[in-house]
């Protein structure tokens, strides 16, 4: 007889609701099917199966198999559900039922989670959406172009004389680089003051909305701080990290009413999910999880530039940015890094005209003058 | 010329401390010097080097190349400094500064983080570490035992019940399963307090110390005021899984002075980083970045278990658990997952006498008597 006798937890707490998780698992047949069974025990009790005797553990709280098969040659496909009621209605324990152990296990990857409303109901997801930014914009259909202010070591003005020529040059959205936060050179307070001024100045001068978005990433602490900082300076979008902050924590900058602006993830520290054959799809994690966790557009690498990202995989993340997901809306996709205008049209072919073009180092590379390569993106944009 | 003139920060800001990075970089040679000069730009200004002027950012933002060499047959090591400041003190920063855009790169893994004393300075580490815990167990020298209450799907009454025979059979420390958060059958606040309750009962019975370690995983608003909770219900110990909260919130955690319990780190959702040739080594993150973000405990999968960890990666966590770096404290590796009886020889051999046995599963599988199976658990622990 197994020590752990029979639970007195009432079969009446779970509502048999479940959501499910599609798993890629590498392997022989007979090799992932045994690891199939593993992720159902290993995700949620585990626990040795053979101790847990016949009832509600095994019936409600263990993973289940709802499909097998095979993938391509060398890998299947492997859904799994699990009781809605085991994640608490927490982000962290849903990642934690999704991913938590099965991360150290080579060779099994999230390639889709299938969310239906009960689970989805504690998650407001996006603010803004696709639709919302575009309202703020006033931009009903085409593509939009951002672009980031760097490098680090100018000083707050230089930065601020950045951002202004982006804005008068017609950028729509204006970000910090990821890589600016609190620095000597350019302090938080002050250089997202004067940027949000100098984006604001120039806006009022083209007559288009531009929106300067700052970077918040920043120790657990400092984060809503900087984001009524922020916001109180005129900020008009806010930029974290998941990878870095934490994916809960952007959900609770999202939801809260008091801030309400626009957030954009960036990728940082995220990579290593989706390098191997163990991890998390490029979809799950800049699209569905960043839509879940609230984000209205998500920055990824771009096919074919420095990073390594196919074209699949972009397409990948692209559709899970506007896939049904109950009541979350859909966001942006904003591809960047080492963009070109020879790539525009390839982009347009993947990504469609919902998206947001991130342009860095481009808009210093075309010309002398930068307001006049921001002009000529812009027009190159307009023209789509 | 480019577009980017000489910054007016001032050279003073820069201190010329510089941390370093050790990467392991895959490739052939001049692919890996290739990479490794990408890092130095990627890492920092993240902006086209060659629009970059002499001065201030090149000689001090960049990185710098210290040291490049090969390191086996497949791959080189570069030792990449950084100037302090572009950390701005934060260790969200640090993070991104050491492997964010990079992490995002294939073929590129950290191995090791030489940290002085002025970067470490803004970090307060363990506040019990090794020593610390051994003080509240009145345990000097030989190695810990620690169990996990478990499965979920018990009741609140249910899991004190396992803790309280785990107690009464001398396990040092008895934590919750990372799973346990704060499900319907398990609330967070009833199930502290009936575990904390039995803990605390069964060590007066005994005589001997016993720690319940508590599991405050959760959203991020909910971390600290569940410390609270766990703190006030009796819990001497707090775990959380910083690949979920971020590492950053743990440090906070630690850093409370009004909760002030050791804490141990799970491994949930950071396996990522380990299994492939793109991450963080298992020394770093489990060891380096556990200690700089103030876990005194770090619990990994042990070697030979149903993990798939070496003995080397295993020995590199245990080694990076206590080298020198700066004020902070040695901690516990804390190797778990399959453990049995015939390993310990072997695991002595590997960690030293300074380790915590995690033992789950096993203790159920001895024998059909809770409490005679950890006592069994513990008389051999004693005669080591």
């Amino acid at each position: 007889m197994s020590i752990i006798r029979q639970t007195c937890t009432p079969a009446s707490l779970f509502s048999g609701d479940r959501f499910s998780v599609t798993y890629r698992i590498y392997g022989s047949e007979q090799e992932a099917r045994a690891k199939a069974g593993d992720i159902c025990i290993e995700q949620t009790v585990e626990f040795p199966a053979d101790e847990v005797p016949e009832g509600i553990i095994r019936d409600q709280v263990f993973g289940r198999i709802e499909l097998f098969e095979r993938f391509d040659r060398e890998s299947f496909k492997a859904i799994i559900s699990y009781a809605i009621e085991i994640t608490a209605g927490e982000l962290t324990q849903f990642l934690n039922v999704v991913f938590g152990n099965s991360s150290i296990k080579p060779g099994i990857r999230v390639e889709h989670l299938d969310l239906q409303e009960s689970l989805l109901k504690p998650f407001k997801g996006p603010r803004f959406g696709r639709e919302g930014i575009r309202k703020l914009l006033k931009i009903p259909k085409r593509p939009l172009l951002c672009t980031a202010i760097k490098p680090m070591g100018l000083s707050c003005r230089e930065l601020a004389d950045l951002a202004y020529q982006f804005a008068l040059g017609g950028m729509d959205m204006i970000k910090d680089d990821h890589g600016l936060t609190d620095q000597c050179c350019s302090p938080f307070e002050e250089r997202v003051k004067r940027c949000a001024d100098a984006v604001n100045r120039a806006s009022r001068k083209t007559g288009r909305p531009s929106l300067y978005i700052a970077n918040i990433t920043a120790p657990h602490s400092e984060v809503m701080k900087r984001a009524r900082l922020a916001k109180n300076a005129g900020a008009e979008g806010l930029m974290v990290a998941p990878g870095i902050i934490g994916f809960d924590l952007m959900r609770e900058l999202a939801d809260d009413d008091s801030i309400a602006l626009p957030i954009m993830t960036h990728p940082a520290l995220q990579g290593s999910f989706v390098t191997s054959r163990n991890g998390i799809s490029h979809g799950v994690i800049f699209g569905q999880l960043a839509r879940l966790a609230g984000a209205d557009a998500t920055i990824f690498p771009n096919f074919g530039g420095r990073f390594s990202f196919s074209r699949e995989e972009c397409m990948d993340i692209a559709e899970e940015t506007s896939i049904p997901m109950g009541q979350l809306k859909p966001i942006f996709p904003a591809p960047g890094g080492g963009m070109s205008l020879d790539r525009v049209p390839e982009m347009l072919e993947t990504y469609g005209q919902d998206l947001i073009f991130l342009i860095g180092g481009g808009l210093f590379k075309h010309g002398p003058d930068l307001v006049e390569n921001c002009r000529y993106f812009r027009q190159m944009i307009e023209k789509i």
